[in-house]
């Protein structure tokens, strides 16, 4: 709503709702950040510390990044609609940018230290998050951003397009709790049962991850506070519907 | 539709999709009693194999009953509303049931190996979605099985008993993969990284519970699988609205 003089307000909720996700989505960035500054001897590419690299990636562009992502449709609510998706296809490909650095960091460090790869349920679950979340960047793009798919297509995939969405999204999550029970377990298995503060901090993370994941959810799962079509989309998509005869378009595009 | 001459037929997508659930239930149990029976010694309520009560009771209450229960609206979808719901809440309550013999099990073979309780991720994480599972069971039988609640007030209640309903699903599945990791970290720490068949196994079974959550959560969020209100519903919810004067029932009760 540029163009107009007084832009339409968002609901009350809503921007609660959004403002307490990017609250928990920063505190989430800090306490990772003092996890491995405190205890984990800091984070670097060079060989011992490139590790810790890892979690701060996975934390930052599948965790947050991811979900800010998915909230832009909400949050720019009464921008046009071609803007939001640029948007929220170029916060994914951030992600997946700063998860690939993140992957190759964990792969290298590995290779220097002569750990074997990809024997863990948590490196199975983030592997296939990865390769899912890429595939649904690249069907995201083929079919809303590109010209090529036609109207009907769009609407058919779109349900598609936001249940994995959430799913994937669910899934990186799922996978960070994974991340950090491992690196628990390997640096203080012994001293974990004793409630040793590095463990407190690395569970309220996850605790952290948990809260952003939910508040992010639940505002994606709000029907009053999906994005209404601007009143220019309602007049294309009735175009639309004249000239498919009738194809049920589902306020997509 | 008991009382019809011919029930009205589900969704051909739907009862495939259920059916690739109950396959992946079952297929959980039995990799989970594969494991604990052919690499943990079996399962028994005295001491040294106690603890192996817990992964059992926690896939068969938290997951795979929890999962069962919130797909009865659309697999009984021409039942009565009343049976459908009492059905849902009495697997819903054998799931807890279930769940807290598996917690019973866990903190005894804690006390008997003079393990601290509590202290890890897994276990914050588990006994926060047992709190918030207990309390949405006594919520919803409090809002949609006695009589108490107005019809509004179950209409305003139902979303977000929806939300935490899949919310809590969700973190249960996380916290089972929580579970897998550390249990594999404190037995097979050191093979784990070869590959032994313990280690694939059990992160096989990390991978089923991934994909029991999604087709679970795939067939509740199909619009078109939603349970339709039989004819005799409808007109209920008229005369109820009627009565309200335009209150907006959802669809609800």
């Amino acid at each position: 709503g540029m163009e107009e003089a007084r832009p339409p307000a968002s609901p009350a909720g809503l921007s609660a709702y959004v403002a307490v996700s990017q609250l928990l989505g920063l505190t989430l960035l800090a306490t990772t950040g003092a996890w491995l500054g405190r205890y984990r001897g800091g984070v670097a590419w060079q060989s011992p510390l490139q590790f810790n690299v890892h979690p701060l990636c996975m934390v930052l562009g599948m965790v947050f990044l991811q979900g800010d992502a998915l909230l832009v449709y909400r949050v720019f609510r009464h921008e046009a609609k071609r803007s939001t998706k640029v948007l929220h296809a170029l916060l994914h490909g951030l992600a997946l940018v700063i998860t690939l650095v993140g992957i190759i960091a964990v792969f290298e460090s590995h290779r220097s230290k002569g750990i074997p790869d990809m024997y863990s349920l948590h490196s199975w679950c983030g592997m296939a998050a990865f390769a899912l979340y890429l595939l649904q960047w690249l069907l995201g793009c083929a079919f809303f951003l590109f010209p090529g798919a036609s109207f009907s297509l769009r609407g058919r995939y779109k349900p598609q397009h936001v249940f994995f969405g959430v799913a994937l999204f669910a899934l990186s999550v799922a996978t960070s709790l994974l991340g950090i029970t491992e690196m628990l377990l390997f640096n203080i298995r012994d001293s974990y049962s004793h409630f040793v503060p590095e463990g407190v901090l690395a569970n309220t993370l996850g605790v952290l991850l948990v809260a952003f994941g939910l508040v992010v959810g639940y505002v994606l799962t709000q029907d009053d506070w999906k994005r209404p079509p601007l009143p220019e989309e309602l007049a294309l998509s009735m175009d639309f519907k004249t000239l498919t005869e009738g194809e049920s378009p589902g306020g997509s595009s």
